[in-house]
């Protein structure tokens, strides 16, 4: 049987998950707001019974086993460990959390509770172009992975800001591009399977206000990023966020991975290959439109909706097993906290690079105390 | 009368360009080459009577009164300067010599010499697209051009190395995508009117070798770069230029230009504008097919031969004035050797930004002493 679901949010995202876990076959047995009246709202819309702006109210409740986290970044940590710790299964939206601080919560909250399912929401690694991508590249159809010496990205959507001013809009809450940025700096990992050793970045605000934002709060997160990473191999990926693009729903997305033996490429929701010596790309996959319901009212692109709903359905899998609560298999492909924990650290260097103008390494958090690298720099002196 | 033209060099350009020449009415009156047998090849192909490896057996010629130099790039600068001494017009071929040194040296001698032609071959400047681009900036029809906040460049090449070994495969010669990338400094300055004020890039080689090219010479020229620049202004300009991509003798360049009532975007010939408020992009100016030979056996991509076919054309126009010897006006967007001087710095900066992993200010040598700056620190330390 699929476990009860509770989900923490009242936004966009909450607005298309909520039909996607019904059509799947799970019940969402409660929403939470920030506000009562933002949570009343969206249960009346979504046909939910029941609906609180308290945070335990949802995890104490017994027919609910899984909750999603699509709320705002601040309490992704705060909710995570406390869902986990009453022994819920948890899918945080990325980014994890605020900065490394909070990822490195949910990251020990998950590793004490490894019988729970803890995933951060990277959508794009269940799109079947990115799925396919990463066999053709794991099967080394141009060229061993070590031997990948490119990868290129290239996003442009409409825009990054919602209707109403929420966190989107807000740099220190991680809104606008640099969300973004980690779904990408996330997809790289996925693909390529390696992590960035140092990074460079150009952030900038260029849009201000909208049409429905221009009062006293204004935009200050970032609409625009363009930004490079050395992977541990050497390997360079290059990559342009813009989101002046139009019309303003506009969505398109181009990721090129130039190997030994010739290139892997996605345009939108399809697969190319270009094998050395060949005249011409042939198509590996092809995208099929099997989305059952209207996105077009949504501000969420349609690639991300089209993976979150393979994830749920993977979720589907995970628990649908009858040897045991659920099982891991459908589920490996997602990102986990950890993985939430290496953006946090890629984002933050990114975020200095663009202040110091200059390259710089990317320093993952670890649990060591704050003065380690001082104690050994002392143990090396005391040792020559 | 049109001037009777003599060719320095024998390679791609020189085949390109002699044919063009004729088509507009000029006589192509000798070819230079750097071996008797390389210039007597180019004579016999483009069926011009006299050819020579001396320099000076060019430039004495009484009925060559326009030299076009389009060798080697460390030759520039000498037969720049020889040309304008002896009293010859002159377009040289970008790069405007190996290094800001070079350029200066052009430069003063351009200036020595102001009743003469002196230009640097910069095709894209004369390409519909962006001549008409360039006219919708200054007609602020996506607002004032100080307030155009970014511009991004993306050029995909199928390879820029010819069949035979020669400069262009030479990092230190300012082959490879160095080359490239002064083109698109180029364009920038031309388009927005403003020039460089620091940049960051990162430049990579990947191909080392290709089937024609595997001895005991490999390639060591870039064939990738990836740019940023910031403007006087603070404008904001991101550049990609790639390689890798196929076919062999595909090229795509998208040049977009983003101001504060919409945008403007060169894609291959064709030019669009979005203005605020409306739905989608209409298009300004839609390229038209007429160059009257056949192009698909020249390395040079299609826009560039089509710009350097307008460029002549613009020459022809300078020289048929009845007035005087010739007019500026037809010429007068055409680059400078000062452009030329610029570009160079801006291409220093970027192979030094390469290197120190950080952004790097563009400085433009000048006529000053070497010890200019301190000579201005003493000063002012004795005045304080």
């Amino acid at each position: 049987m699929l476990p009860g679901v509770g989900v923490f949010g009242t936004g966009e995202i909450a607005n298309v998950l909520v039909p996607l876990l019904r059509e799947k076959g799970f019940e969402v047995r409660a929403i939470w707001g920030r506000t009562l009246k933002e949570a009343k709202e969206t249960a009346t819309a979504q046909n939910v019974s029941f609906h609180t702006n308290v945070i335990d109210d949802v995890l104490l409740r017994k027919d609910v086993d899984l909750v999603f986290i699509v709320c705002q970044p601040f309490l992704h940590a705060e909710i995570s460990v406390k869902a986990l710790g009453i022994g819920k299964h948890v899918v945080c939206d990325k980014p994890a959390g605020l900065h490394q601080q909070d990822a490195l919560k949910m990251v020990r909250a998950s590793q004490y509770y490894p019988t729970l399912i803890s995933l951060v929401n990277h959508p794009l690694r269940f799109l079947p172009a990115f799925t396919h991508m990463r066999r053709c590249l794991q099967e080394e159809l141009i060229g061993p992975l070590p031997e990948v010496v490119l990868m290129d990205v290239r996003v442009q959507m409409g825009t990054l800001f919602p209707e109403k001013y929420n966190w989107m809009c807000d740099a220190q809450m991680g809104g606008g591009a640099l969300n973004l940025v980690g779904s990408v700096v996330d997809l790289v990992t996925f693909l390529l399977q390696q992590q960035a050793v140092r990074v460079h970045g150009v952030l900038r605000a260029y849009t201000k206000t909208t049409p429905a934002i221009n009062g006293i709060r204004q935009i200050t997160a970032p609409d625009f990023c363009n930004f490079q990473m050395e992977l541990a191999s050497g390997t360079l990926v290059t990559v342009a966020l813009h989101s002046h693009t139009v019309p303003a729903k506009a969505f398109s997305q181009e990721v090129l991975v130039y190997g030994s033996k010739g290139h892997l490429v996605v345009r939108g929701g399809d697969l190319f290959v270009l094998k050395e010596g060949q005249p011409k790309e042939e198509a590996v996959y092809v995208d099929v439109q099997d989305l059952h319901f209207a996105t077009n009212n949504s501000l969420l692109p349609r690639p991300y909706i089209k993976g979150l709903c393979k994830m749920v359905g993977a979720l589907k899998e995970a628990f649908g097993s009858k040897e045991s609560s659920w099982v891991k298999a459908p589920v490996s492909t997602a990102a986990t906290f950890e993985d939430g924990l290496y953006v946090q650290a890629v984002v933050e260097a990114i975020r200095k690079s663009n202040e110091s103008r200059q390259w710089q390494r990317v320093q993952l958090s670890t649990d060591a105390p704050l003065n380690h690298d001082q104690i050994i720099r002392y143990a090396r002196m005391s040792t020559m």
